[in-house]
C-alpha cells in the first residue's frame, strides 16, 4: 500500500526573499516544485500585485504544463484575481469595508470571550470570504492569465511579515 | 489519442466512516488517491473542523509532495480555511446571517416558482458564496497549513448526512 | 535544474467552438490536456450551465483520475458550483445585485480617475468575490459532482465573447 515513488529531492540555489525551497522529481518527469515567498506589508488593508513573482517561480520550476497553487499561510489575508488599476484598487478596498462591517460587535474582539488582542475579527471575515488559496494553469512554462488578470495578495491585518506557499506541479 | 496510462487500482483497507475508496498509481510513482468521507450534522448552520480527518487521509495516501483536493458534494454547504476559535466561530455564523438575508423574498422558497420545500435559498447563496471546493498543498506527506489555519466544513442546511470527496495526487 | 521530462505534444482534431487545443503526455502516462472554450453571452448579468461542455472535454482528454481546472480569462466573470434551477438562478442574480451595489460611487466609473468607459466596477467586484477559477476532481473519466451540483459560468458585464481555459491533468 505504500508509495513506491522514487523521489529525487534537489535544493535549488536560493533567491533573496525566497525560503523553504525544495523540488521533488518523479521518474517520469512529473515534478513538484515548492517555495515559500515572503512580503512585508505596510498598511492595515493593502493589495499587492504578486504576478511577476509567481511567474518567476514558475519559470525556475522547469514545469511546462501543469498547475501552480498559491496558499497564503495567514487567516487574515487572501489571494484572488483582479485587474490592477489604481481606481479599482481603491474601490476594492471600499468594497471590503462595506461587505464586512469592522464596527459591528464581534466576540473575537471582546476580552470576555477572546484572548486575541488584535481586534481583527473583520480581517478574519475578509480572509475567509475572499479565500486563502488560488490555483492557476501553467501553459508553455508560464502562468495562464487573461489580458486584465493579475494575481493579488490582500493584507487585511497589517503591517506584517507575510508568507505565501507556491507549488508548481506538472511536466 | 487515447491515454496509454497503465493504472493499477488498489482497494485499501476500509476505515469506519470512509466510503468510496480507490487508489490509482501511474507507472512513474505519480498517483491519485480518492476517498469519500461522511459526517452527520446536527444544526441548521454548523461549522466542523475537518483538519485531522484530511491529514489522516493524506498520510494513508502515501503521497509526499502534491495536492489534496476537497469537494463537498452538496450545494448548501462549503469548505474554506479559517481559525478555529469559539468566539470567531460565533462571529462567522453571524457574518453568514448578515451577508445573506434569510428573510428576504426568494423565488426558490415560493411554491409558485419552486417545488423545493426546504425553503433553503439562503443556504444555497451561502454555499455558492463561500465555495464548495478547496485545494491545499501536500508537503512532506502532510497538509500544508499556516499556524492558525484549520480546514472548515460549513453546514448551511442541516441537520443532514454530508459527504466530502478527498483526492490526494502527486508523488 | 532543468526539467528532463519528455513531452509529446499532440494536436487533437478541432471541435467547433473549441480553440487553443494542446495535449502533453509524460512518459509515465501522467498527462496534461489543455483547451480554451468560448461562449457568447447575451445579457449584462447571465448564468450559463457549462457542465456538459466540461464533461465532454474530460472525456476527450483520456484522463481517468485527476483534476480538471477551469479558469475564466476575464475579470468581470466568475465560475462556481450551484444548483441549476430557474427560481434559484433568479435569486442568485438578485443576490449579486444586493451584495455589490451597482449604484454606489466607484472611482473606476469616474472619468476623473479612470479611463475605463464601461462603468463596470460592480462587475469587477462580483468577479473578484465569486472567483475566476474552479478545480474539480476527475474520477472514472468524468467530473465528480454531487447530485445537485452544476458548473456555472457567471457573466457580469455582457454581452461579450468569453473564453474559459480548461486543463485536465492526471492519469
Amino acid at each position: 500500500m505504500k508509495s513506491s515513488a522514487k523521489i529525487q529531492v534537489v535544493e535549488p540555489e536560493p533567491t533573496p526573499g525566497d525560503t523553504g525551497t525544495a523540488q521533488a522529481i518523479g521518474l517520469s518527469g512529473y515534478k513538484v516544485f515548492n517555495r515559500i515567498v515572503d512580503w512585508i506589508t505596510t498598511d492595515r488593508m493593502q493589495l499587492l500585485n504578486i504576478t511577476d513573482r509567481v511567474n518567476e517561480i514558475v519559470r525556475k520550476s522547469g514545469v511546462k504544463e501543469g498547475l501552480v497553487h498559491l496558499q497564503t499561510l495567514h487567516t487574515t489575508s487572501a489571494l484572488f484575481l483582479s485587474e490592477w488599476q489604481d481606481a479599482l484598487l481603491h474601490d476594492t478596498k471600499a468594497f471590503f469595508d462595506d461587505v464586512v462591517d469592522a464596527n459591528r460587535y464581534y466576540r473575537h474582539n471582546d476580552p470576555e470571550y477572546s484572548d486575541c488582542e488584535r481586534r481583527n475579527a473583520d480581517s478574519h471575515m475578509r480572509g475567509m470570504l475572499m479565500g486563502q488559496t488560488l490555483s492557476l494553469q501553467v501553459r508553455n512554462a508560464a502562468v495562464l492569465l487573461g489580458t486584465w488578470q493579475s494575481i493579488l495578495f490582500a493584507e487585511f491585518d497589517g503591517p506584517r511579515s507575510r508568507s505565501v506557499a507556491v507549488q508548481v506541479s506538472g511536466i
